[in-house]
This record gives C-alpha cells, sequence and structure tokens, in this order.
C-alpha cells in the first residue's frame, strides 16, 4: 500500500530535466509546487509517477528555480524521462512510495533468517523495477555476503536473477562460454579462447563487461581492435556468420538485477562468494550458454588465495550449476603473477595478437593458459576425445586458423579506423638490488596500471618486463608504465616510487605452481 | 591518495544549483565540461571540489543543459554549495575521489573481524566530512547491525560518535536527561518529567528529535504551544533561567556521526541494540548529561517483545554508560498499549496539559508513568532520600508548580500565537463485538495516525477512547481518527476499515502489568 499525499485530480505536467543521474532515477519537484504540499515528501523520499497506466520509481528532490521546474511541472532526469516514456507537457500524478514490500525479506536476512526462492524473485523483481535504493541494495548485499547465504539460497538467487530479464535461445544442443572470476591483470585469454573454438566450428557468442575497478576488461581490450558496441541484432548476425563475437554485453536485458547489484557492489569493494556464483551463472544462463568453464586463479594476491578456498568455490559452482542444468566444469588456475606482460588495454591487445600471429616473442604463460582453457571447452564438444583438446587447440592456433578467424570477427563487428596506440609518456621501475623476481603483488601493479590511466586511456598501463623466476641485476627495469597525461604519469610515479610491487629475493623462494595444469 | 583527473591549471567556475538533495551533496558538471573529460568521472562517482584551502565530498551528476550549468561551471546543489561556503563564479578543481580510507575497516567488519576505537574514529570522522555515501553508510549499519558488535565495540563506537562533534559543559555536577527507546505512541512523558524536576531545581536542557516514523516526537509536540527551533544562544539563555527547556536537538552538533546515520538507518528501518545504545549515549554524552534515565518499554507490539530481550539491552546501557563516565539507571516499563489517550501532536499536547493542570479527566496512566519516571530522576539528588523521589514528584504536580514551570519553560521559548486545533474531519472506528478489550496494536495505532497525517498535520492523529480491560458494547467507539484533509482522512478509512488494531476479548486475556514500577 502507498501512503499517497495525492488529491484526486491534481495532476503535474511532465518535464525532461537534462541531468544524467546514472542508474538512479530522480524526480524534480519545485518548492512551492501547486498541488503538492511538498513538504509532506520529505527530500530523498522515494515517489512512484503515474501517467497513462504507466509508473515508474524515482528519488525527489526539491527545486528552487523555475528555470529547472516550474510549480506546475515534475521533472524527471534523462534515464527517468526515458524509462516513464511519456512526451513532455503530460499530465503525471505523483505519491509518495512505501519501501519495497521485499524489503521485510531483507530485514529477515539481516536478523539470520533463511530466504526462500519466492523472497528472491521478490527483491531482484523490485529491484529491476527501480524500487530498491542504492542503500537498500547495499543492504542486501551486505546480509547477504560472507557466511550469509547457505547454498540453497545461492541456488534461489541464481535463478531468481535469471529470470529478471530476457533469456536468449540459440537453438543449438552446445553453447560453449568462459569465465575468470577475476584478479588477474593481463589476463586476456578470452580474446584467444573465442576465436580458437569459433574455428573449430563451435558457438561462442561472447558478451563481455569493460573494466569497474581493473585495468582492461575484456570489452575494454577488444575495443582497441574494433567496435564492440552492437545492437542485438548486429551481433545475432555476426554470431550466425563467424560462430562467435568478442562483444560488450552492456546493451542486452540479460540478467539486469545483476547489473544493478554490481552498479552497488563495486564501489562498495565487497564481493562474496555466494553473490559471485549467482552473478556470473544467472549472466551465462540468459545468455543461452549449455557449456561452461570457470576458470579460479589461486595465489598469494589473487582473488582467492589458498586451494582450500578454491576448492569450496568449485563445490559452490558446481551444485548451483548443475541444478540450474548447465554443463559446468571448474579449472583451478595459477594466479601468482600478471598473466602475459602488456597491462591495460592496448598493451593487452598487442600480446593477443602476438600470440596469434606466432610471434616468437608471444608471451608464452598467456599462450599456453589459453590453449589449457581453449582445450577444454573443445572437449565439450562429443566428439572430440578426452584428453586430445588441448592438441587440437594448438593446431588451430600454429595454423593460424585462429588468427584468420579473430581478423573475420574483427571485420565484422567493425574494425577500428584509428588503433589507439601505447602511451607515449613512460618510465622503467627498476630492480632495488640484484637477485631472482620471488613475487609480484597482482593488486599493486593493477593499481599502476589504473593510475597511469587504463582502461580510459587505452594506451596507459604497465609492461612487465620480468617475471617470477626471471634473474635481475641490480637497477635492471622491472616494468615500464606509460601514460597518456602528464596527471596520471605523476600519480603512478608517486606510487611506484613508494613501491615497486615486486620482490627480489633468491631462487629457492619462487613457489611451485600447484595448479591443475 | 586520490586518484585526480584534473589538469594543474583547469579551473571551473562555482554555481550554486538550486536543487535541495538533502543530506547528500551533489555536483553538476556539463557533459561538454571544458577542461575534465567527463567520462572519466563515471556518472555517481564521488568527487572532492577544492578552493583556498577548503574542500568538500559531492556526487557526480552530469549536465546537458546550459541553464543549468555550462561546461566552464561547476554546480552544487544548495547544501554543497553551503557547506563549501564560497560564492558564485569564485574558481574551484575537482578531482575523483576514492572511497573513504575507513570502508576498509567497513569491509573486515562484513567478513567477522572485529574493530578497534581507532576504526570507529575513522569511520564516524569519515561520515561527518561527507565522505561516506548512503549505500557506504548502509554496508556499515547492517554489518555492524544485530550481532554484529559485541560490546567492547559497542563502547568503541559510542565513543567515537561522541567525539564526532561538539561537546557541552553545564559546568555543574548534575545535568540530568531521560530518553525513552520508543516504539509506544502517546508516550509523551518528556514533557512532565521535565517541569517537575526543573520545578525542584535540577538542570534538565532537553533536546529531543522530531518524529520520523512515529506519529509524533517530543519536539513536534511541544511546537504546538511554543517554538521548539533555537539557537544555541538561546537555548543556553532559557536553560540558565529556568534551569531546563524543550528544544528540538536538530541545530546543535552534538555527535553529528549519529544524525548521519539516522537518516540512513530509518528508511531502511534497521534497529540494532548496539546501534541503539551508541546512537542514544553518544548524543547524552555530549549534551553534557551526568546522569540518565532510560526507559524500555516491554510488550507484545512494542520494540522490545519479552523481559529477557530488555534485561540485556539493560546491561549493555549499563557497561556503556559506566564506561564512559555516565550515571545511568534503566527502567523497564510497560509498553503493552499507547500511553495516554491522544496521538498525534495536537491530542499528546492537550494530555500533557491535563496532567499539568490536574484535570479530573487527564490520562492517568500518563500521570502515573510520568511521575515514576521524574520520581527516579529526582533521586539522583544526593539529597533526596531513595524511595522519596515519587511523592516529591507527585507533590510538585499536585501543587500546581510543575504547570507554572511549564508556563514559565513556554514563556521562555516563544508561545505560538495561533495554536493548532485538532483536525476537523473526523470519524469513529466501534467495536465488532461486546467484550473487554484485551490487546491494542502499538505499531497498527501509530500507522492510522501517520496515514491522517501526523506529525505534518499536527491536528491530524488518533484520540484512544478505550484502553486494555475496557469493557465495550457492540458498536461502542474504540477511538477516533482526527485529519485535516480529505485524502488523509480516506487513506486512515481503508486501514480501519481492514483493521482496527484491537481485540476484543474476555477479561481474564488481558495480560498483567509485569514491569518494575
Amino acid at each position: 500500500m502507498e501512503k499517497i499525499a495525492e488529491m484526486s485530480n491534481e495532476l503535474l505536467q511532465l518535464r525532461r530535466v537534462a541531468i544524467d543521474t546514472y542508474k538512479e532515477n530522480v524526480a524534480y519537484m519545485h518548492r512551492d509546487c501547486e498541488f503538492y504540499r511538498v513538504e509532506g515528501f520529505q527530500a530523498l523520499t522515494k515517489v512512484v509517477v503515474r501517467a497513462n497506466g504507466q509508473h515508474i520509481y524515482a528519488v525527489l528532490n526539491v527545486v528552487d528555480d523555475e528555470a529547472i521546474v516550474q510549480p506546475c511541472e515534475l521533472g524527471l532526469s534523462e534515464q527517468a524521462f526515458a524509462q516513464l516514456g511519456l512526451n513532455e507537457g503530460e499530465r503525471v500524478r505523483v505519491a509518495q512510495a512505501e519501501p519495497p514490500s521485499s524489503m521485510d525479506a531483507v530485514r529477515r536476512k539481516i536478523t539470520g533468517e533463511r530466504l526462500t526462492l519466492a523472497d528472491f524473485q521478490g527483491i531482484t523483481q523490485d529491484i529491476v523495477r527501480n524500487r530498491y535504493s542504492k542503500m537498500e541494495m547495499a543492504a542486501f548485499l551486505v546480509a547477504s555476503g560472507q557466511t550469509g547465504l547457505d547454498r540453497e539460497e545461492i541456488l534461489h538467487l541464481t535463478q531468481a536473477m535469471t529470470e529478471s530479464g530476457e533469456r536468449l535461445d540459440w537453438h543449438e544442443p552446445l553453447v560453449v562460454d568462459k569465465h575468470c572470476i577475476g584478479g588477474i591483470p593481463g589476463n586476456r585469454t578470452t580474446m584467444l579462447v573465442v576465436p580458437i573454438v569459433a574455428a573449430h566450428g563451435m558457438l561462442m557468442a561472447k558478451t563481455s563487461s569493460r573494466a569497474i575497478t581493473s585495468p582492461a576488461g575484456t570489452a575494454d581490450t577488444m575495443e582497441v581492435l574494433c567496435k564492440v558496441d552492437l545492437t542485438p541484432d548486429q551481433l545475432h548476425r555476426i554470431v550466425r556468420k563467424e560462430r562467435a563475437c568478442l562483444a560488450w554485453g552492456g546493451t542486452a536485458r540479460l540478467a539486469p538485477a545483476d547489473d544493478i547489484l554490481i552498479s552497488v557492489e563495486r564501489p562498495l569493494g565487497i564481493d562474496s562468494s555466494g553473490q559471485m556464483v549467482a552473478s556470473i551463472l544467472s549472466k551465462k544462463l540468459a545468455a543461452g550458454s549449455t557449456h561452461l568453464l570457470i576458470d579460479i586463479p589461486v595465489g598469494p594476491s589473487a582473488k582467492v588465495r589458498h586451494m582450500r578456498e578454491a576448492l569450496q568455490l568449485r563445490k559452490l559452482f558446481e551444485y548451483v550449476g548443475d541444478r540450474m542444468g548447465i554443463h559446468l566444469e571448474v579449472i583451478i588456475t595459477d594466479g601468482a603473477q600478471p598473466v602475459g606482460n602488456g597491462i591495460g588495454p592496448v598493451l593487452e591487445a598487442r600480446d593477443v595478437m602476438a600470440v596469434l600471429r606466432n610471434d616468437p616473442d608471444a608471451p608464452s604463460d598467456l599462450r599456453q593458459k589459453a590453449l589449457r582453457l581453449a582445450g577444454r571447452i573443445l572437449e565439450f564438444d562429443p566428439d572430440v576425445r578426452g584428453g586430445y583438446g588441448y592438441t587440437i587447440a594448438r593446431d588451430i592456433l600454429d595454423s593460424g586458423r585462429a588468427l584468420k578467424k579473430m581478423e573475420a570477427i574483427i571485420a565484422a563487428q567493425g574494425p577500428q579506423e584509428e588503433a589507439p596506440i601505447i602511451g607515449a609518456l613512460n618510465y622503467e621501475v627498476c630492480a632495488e638490488r640484484a637477485g631472482v623476481v620471488v613475487q609480484i603483488d597482482n593488486y599493486h601493479v593493477a593499481k599502476v596500471a589504473r593510475l597511469a590511466g587504463a582502461p580510459i586511456d587505452k594506451g596507459a598501463g604497465v609492461d612487465l618486463l620480468k617475471k617470477l623466476g626471471d634473474v635481475v641485476a641490480q637497477g635492471e627495469p622491472l616494468y615500464r608504465v606509460h601514460a597518456e597525461y602528464t596527471s596520471d604519469y605523476n600519480f603512478a610515479r608517486a606510487l611506484t616510487d613508494s613501491a615497486s610491487g615486486y620482490r627480489i629475493g633468491e631462487a629457492h623462494e619462487v613457489s611451485k605452481t600447484y595448479m591443475e595444469f
């Protein structure tokens, strides 16, 4: 029920206010508004705006300037105006909105209760309808974080998030995908795996995110080479022709509850395994994937630091995946250091293309990891004998068929007319002593790359010259930092002056890879 | 450290944007802003605005209308503009703000770690400096809610919140205060306790809140009689002369971190005992109170439903109060039903004045409860023999000295020229069957009063005609609902048509009061 301070025939004229309030709808009402007792709508109250059977929810701001809204008008921020879908000047009614009814379930979760599938469906539906404020979403995320959800609840959350938007159906028995849980800079294997498995004939309609907290996402890096912002029609046409694409996933309405929750989760820097599993699997299920490979890197500065933890997470993915009817395999990989040499869109694109071109200087760790992942995906094909995937993947790569497929995908998506180049401002960070590189802090080098301007400045980032186990002389360069702007250059420099992120020690201190592969 | 996308000499002109964004600072930047690469500031990112050694934090909105801000300008919402304290046209610099460093502690709390005093100090300082967004505060509140804080942490949070603003010192050994944890409609004892203990000569500089989720706060009710919005100077002068005041606490900067947290806690509807204890005690300590009486009402529809829970809460108040050096006593009272008859500012003020005037029709439960509370406070006076407080309080009330003191306080604060009157639109809710009133739902009658318009419409509310244990005939009125506006009248009516909030049963079903007093 809504407490409505409106009177029966009182309508306001709709006005578009050209303010971009991102994922939050804002309504603007003049303090002297003719019909409504504005003081009844406490500032920043949530209101519901109705007209012609449409309605949207918005946060209320009170305005004292008639140039923005007049007393007889109701203003809506750009996204709220678009969402309501009416013309300026149309008559709307405004009422104070009660908190979403599913907040009761969130409060029950805060006190430690177990939630049902219906509870999660109520929450995700209210989120998609813009009924949750950011603080209400934060309350839900924190309450259901860490040990907050048991695996049955995670299954229910996954199901509710999958149902929150559209679902693609490719009408094929084998639609493959891969996903890495993240945290390893330079780990751009997707751009190698996609052309390899597509060259084999598998369907892999890959949509990826842009970086939010990392120095580059797959979408940012692919964008160095070609357009990634495709309409659903373009995407389908390209996939039908090439069996694959490498697009940005932002335009599809797949598991939209997840996108909205991520817009709160990332800035808060909270990341629970339950939310992660539900987020990844709901997106893949909505995208119509039938077979999925999950990559969990483990290392001292990775998201997952211990094998024990990685195994727990694997079981959770398997439990939910099996019940949601997706064929899912988990591979635990070495996350002790960045993969490849470049960190930042242009530098990572350079590494990827070097591997595809079988360049002798291409980073071998990136090549090896991509081949292993592609090999596992190829084995989803019933016609590929167990254990032969790696060899097939290597043949596809070595023969140049993967490069050819990548070039076809780039041509289909629309090549960049002017390819961005590596940032011209640069300096080297050098070893303070002689010895062996025994540790590289993933977080630290990612932070250096971000301060240098990545991913916004595509040419900015870090180029690693030494990796774990390499012998270095005193003063020898460890990595090069690239920036496009002086201010960013200085910020990165201030950080690397305080610490390089590398530890130089003795050969025996280098930890051995103990992962599968 | 802040990631700054600014370049060295680039300044924007400050502009006041007449939008009231309540407790959240908002900055407006044009999408074609000359100097800043706006896309680097993702919409709704937090920015820091600097000039002349001043700086404030604000959320960024991107604007496409030069009538609001031009590309060379930076707009600030009203409260942000006031907080920065500069003139329009002055030059400001803008940079993207990193999340507050104390969010690390919040994230540690989310994973279940114990926080130190220094952690809580960092959090409250960042909150007071507007560095927390509402979602960050929600994360802190949920993570530290329920079983999230142990009592040592609650002590540290109390200390940090007390230190977050100014602290009054009355330079007297005995500065008394009282506080009820809330949830009982009509429970306006403060307006009786203050004149009684002040008439005895005790110092009681009472500041109260306005209602946020209830139908009336003490400040709303006192405002029916006189002004409550006093400057610190006025407040001090009145207290020095009358030994007391009954003012709104909103203007003082006492424990400001608490005010800001409450602006998130209330709309979320979360209320943990740790936060409650820290909130109440930090405010009282900052206000310079030396002796404090806490009232915990217990009842089936009160905030605290079981004696066991009330005792736990009492121990927590005692533990923190003792260590913070305040003399604190807790009284557990009967919260089975509303206190007095009126619910809503004018109706409650009527009840209070009736008790002060010794009107034979004055509600006896309100009188009795106020006398018990005042008696306990009077016993803080070393010269009052244990057990004699009640008798002294009764003498002060019966002799008319309490009324005289109340009139003096009203005269000092500034009487209302035109006293608000009881809402003219009214109807009665009647018993569906004959019997005895065996249950009254505090939440339900509070909700009826709010829908009728309280506390915004001071004359709106509910007037109880029957209380627990009263015998009623079928069709006899249980309570009367008053409203000032037709729409509110209809909303209240819709709710009472679905349920009255009363249960009529047999005499033996009335639960007996088992509380102290």
